[in-house]
């Protein structure tokens, strides 16, 4: 690649002579690791225009860094980065800037620290990645995934791909949408009450923005959906972690005085427990005697291949009280970030404006793509072909953890991606977790996902989306030894 | 498309039989456009099991809608939507919930108002459109853009594809702004000095959150870009609107309490004044002695085909104390939504922390496209070629406006892509705006850039990013006509 003219300039502040400026400049680009070995240079006669500099005190800078090695000449075709050029590890320009600024100060709100772990990104060179929430790269449509993106990428859908779309959606996979998924989990929601966002995340963020503040209450489920605690922490709303039981969130535990309701009846997360038809009754009664709204997380519900799935909470709701967050971002791959927000039209109204203000719109390219994978049937298939070797995974999965002794703590009648796991009393799963990467094994701790007050150190999620069956046992024997009391 | 199964559901409190039901079921589908002509229904065997009835009261309702004219029948293939089933104009679903929630009540805040306009989202059919910011078809290098997508879905990517990078970016993109693209701009940074953001609205929004809260102090240009006035609204900080000369921003006018500066001194928005060197020196001078940090929006750079740009002021500042915020949206399209923020280490870190809050990361295949196309060379023929083009649709609209006696009011040394103008005293360019519309003519009124205390109604901005160079004179002759004190 050559070196682009535009990135020289001269300080005017500088000290030396031109030649010795020119010098520097590229001697600190090779430096730096910003020219790499084989670049070419900007050729005499540009780099002096550009400047405005005469041609000969380029040509005397270059002369002198070819006698140093760090320029090599080929005859006439220019001037390149020399092979014997010092080559850092990596791009690692000069501190040009010492912080004067105090960010400790200047910084209103900070962001950091909160309950989210960090889990290791280089997943995929692990052996035995019981981790939850990614993808499997052998059960997924990769071949159809890129036709549809081509077909988006085309010129008939030009504008779809480049329009600033403002605060719209794109109306195609609105309608699928509203026509197709929504239907399947018993909903119905015309166009106007339906919003797309980045991800089942970012349409969380944008219910709790709008919902909640420093003098309002949040119901939560306790353990939860970590995340989702360190946004509510955000708008420091005052928080009622609630313990769930094997039927989920019970209503009668949620106080008078709450403003929002954040359940996961389908598939409780990280529990798996699925609310009854009764207990989702009770919930809506609940809320309406207190004037909550309650925010619906309906995430995995494709996943439901222990059984057919209930509908959804919204499907009930006949005050317009549950807001319903769904996603792709899960049954299609996270790194997609798409979901949706269903709710009432003035709701949805507002959150369309925060998103407006925030980031506009999801990218019109990947909203025609899923619209695309979603209308020509290849998602319905996915699904169908996730879900069988998922319910083979569980199948082998139970039996290597009734085999190694294994305690599993949740039970859902669903299906899902991953189990709630509980392990002797005394273990602390974040060591053995810790220990277990030496191993090549990847379980999450459980401790994150409860509130602080109840926090507990012997559960752990085993996610078994990313794992192949045949690699389940042998991680589960090396799981089973790890967390023997010691 | 058939009918999938898993959209039947029965009410338990349901009124009526089985086969009534199942009848009102399809009928209401029908009715509402759910189901549209020619859609295949369920076997009557698949519908009995999944709903647990018995297929003969299935097969009693689908022949009572067959009798009604809801269904047809082919034979042994099996039931669909009839031709002469009643079709309505679009989906709309029953309304089967009221709002019994009062959303004005459980609506913590509003972001609904403000002051960003609303555009055309139907400019491409005005044959006049002088619209800002949208993208030209004929200049954008479609096939190129095309091949560079489908790389990034290639197999030796589906990680960056499909990963969930939890808070991070991809490297490849980072490394090629950090290597590429800030230098030439004078800026060096280290990638983690560098964050992806969901564009340049994005990245203001993140910076907004960070350093300005109720007690704080912004100062920003008057006219400005009147999203950034929002943004500034909802977080309720006070807000000096500094009134721009033709050098931009004047440094002396920032007051002493003064938290953060927002400017653009490449090229005012919208006014395209480019501040000149010394200004910019006193600028940060200024920023020092009352220690604010300044946000400098460095928006459509790469369009300086008057002359070479002036280095960022970033690249001035030695104190850490600006934060650079820079785009792809503009200069690739719109509806791409990729911007970058560089700043102080500390600074990003938390901005990196409220982004993974809001919305985690940028979809990965997004980065990689960008990544690809920058990359390989196609991003600098597009801007060269966009460059040119724009230079000669400003050359043609100078010597129109000149003809037709229209004042252009800012005028930068620098390019761009659009003109700030004034049309004469008394003149309001929101009602001429609307007028002009019935002649196919999209300009946009000058009003919403300016504070409330000090709105004018006779400016407006030209766009000449999406207009051919032929329809530029017959579209100012109509402009001007229009624009004619009554």
């Amino acid at each position: 690649m050559a070196i682009s003219v535009d990135t020289f300039f001269l300080n005017p502040d500088a000290q030396g002579t031109l030649q010795a400026q020119i010098q520097e400049m590229i001697a600190e680009g090779v430096l730096s690791g910003r020219f790499r070995v084989g670049e070419k240079l900007p050729s005499s006669r540009k780099l002096a225009s550009h400047l405005g500099i005469s041609r000969i005190t380029v040509t005397l800078a270059y002369t002198e860094l070819l006698a140093n090695d760090y320029l090599t000449s080929r005859g006439r075709s220019g001037y390149y980065v020399s092979e014997n050029a010092p080559v850092p590890p990596s791009y690692t320009p000069p501190q040009r800037s010492d912080d004067a600024v105090d960010w400790s100060q200047a910084i209103a709100r900070t962001f950091t620290g909160g309950d989210t772990p960090r889990k290791p990104r280089d997943w995929r060179n692990y052996r035995y990645p019981f981790i939850y929430g990614q993808v499997d790269a052998s059960l997924f449509d990769h071949a159809n995934w890129r036709l549809c993106a081509l077909r988006a990428l085309g010129q008939k859908d030009f504008a779809a791909l480049t329009n600033d779309y403002f605060d719209q959606d794109d109306p195609l996979l609105i309608e699928y949408i509203a026509r197709h998924t929504l239907p399947r989990r018993g909903v119905t929601a015309r166009p106007e009450q339906i919003l797309i966002t980045l991800g089942a995340q970012n349409a969380l963020w944008l219910v709790i923005q709008l919902l909640l503040n420093r003098g309002r209450k949040a119901a939560i489920e306790d353990p939860t959906y970590y995340t989702l605690r360190d946004q509510l922490t955000h708008v420091r709303c005052q928080m009622d972690c609630i313990p769930v039981d094997a039927d989920g969130l019970p209503p009668e535990q949620i106080a008078e005085d709450t403003d929002v309701i954040f359940c996961t009846p389908s598939h409780q997360s990280p529990t798996t427990a699925t609310m009854p038809m009764a207990r989702r009754k009770q919930l809506l009664e609940r809320a309406r005697e207190i004037d909550a709204v309650i925010v619906e997380d309906d995430y995995e519900f494709e996943m439901s291949f222990l059984g057919a799935p209930s509908p959804a909470l919204k499907s009930l709701d006949t005050d317009g009280r549950v807001v319903y967050v769904g996603s792709f971002s899960k049954s299609l791959f996270p790194g997609l970030r798409l979901g949706y927000l269903v709710g009432s039209e003035s709701f949805i109204r507002q959150a369309r404006a925060l998103r407006a203000s925030v980031l506009r719109h999801p990218p019109g390219h990947i909203q025609r793509t899923v619209a695309y994978f979603l209308s020509l049937g290849h998602y319905d298939s996915q699904i169908r072909r996730t879900a069988k070797e998922l319910h083979n995974r569980r199948l082998v999965i139970e039996e290597a953890i009734a085999a190694h002794g294994l305690s599993i703590s949740g039970v859902g009648v669903y299906g899902g991606s991953s189990l709630w796991m509980r392990a002797p009393e005394g273990v602390d799963t974040a060591a053995a977790a810790e220990r277990l990467r030496e191993k090549s094994v990847i379980i999450e701790p459980g401790a994150p996902f409860f509130a602080p007050q109840h926090r507990k150190q012997n559960y752990y999620r085993l996610g078994y989306s990313s794992i192949p069956a045949s690699r389940i046992e042998p991680g589960l024997a090396l799981l089973s030894e790890a967390l023997k009391p010691s």
